[in-house]
């Protein structure tokens, strides 16, 4: 499993819509094949700092399947600007301990 | 509940003792009041960089209770050197979906 982090700098004047557009990406990303759950976080100490974390099967599944995709072309379109110095990085595990919740309690 | 996130960059050199330390953390960490979690990754990309994630209950149950606490200062002592330019950053949920897993299956 790997684990993606995606790191935005959002002006706070652009939060509401960039989180909005991030809402949005459920609907696209939640059914791309080797999804396993996707988070978006905001910094305290920083507000303009948002990070995106998604648990994929594999590389491929977000590199060459989901990327590949004309559902994410198309909410990339709808992202924009909110994408401009956008980083991305994919991560292995090294360890895990009671890293889980209630889903039902905190999906929106 | 709020998501801490801490990064390192750990010379290859290093990555055997740094992977050591932070598997001790499980024991530390564990059982603090408001610990809900973590993960430890690494970088793909870069394999120097390394991310620590830790779920609490609240802000104040890492930077009073955890980082106020002896075993905590025990362990800092323990990573050492791994901590130089290591950075701590917290957050808040803006939204979660099927960010769960079992945690039988990948607990070290």
């Amino acid at each position: 499993m790997i684990l993606e982090i995606a790191e935005f700098n959002i002006p706070t004047d652009r939060a509401a819509d960039f989180e909005s557009a991030m809402i949005e990406l459920k609907t696209v990303i939640g059914s791309s094949p080797g999804y396993w759950g996707h988070t978006i976080q905001r910094s305290l100490e920083t507000p303009e700092r948002y990070v995106l974390l998604v648990r994929w099967t594999s590389l491929e599944a977000h590199e060459a399947g989901f990327r590949g995709s004309h559902a994410f072309q198309a909410w990339k379109a709808r992202l924009g600007a909110h994408r401009d110095g956008a980083v991305v990085e994919h991560f292995a595990t090294i360890l895990e301990h009671e890293w889980a919740f209630s889903v039902s309690s905190l999906t929106n």
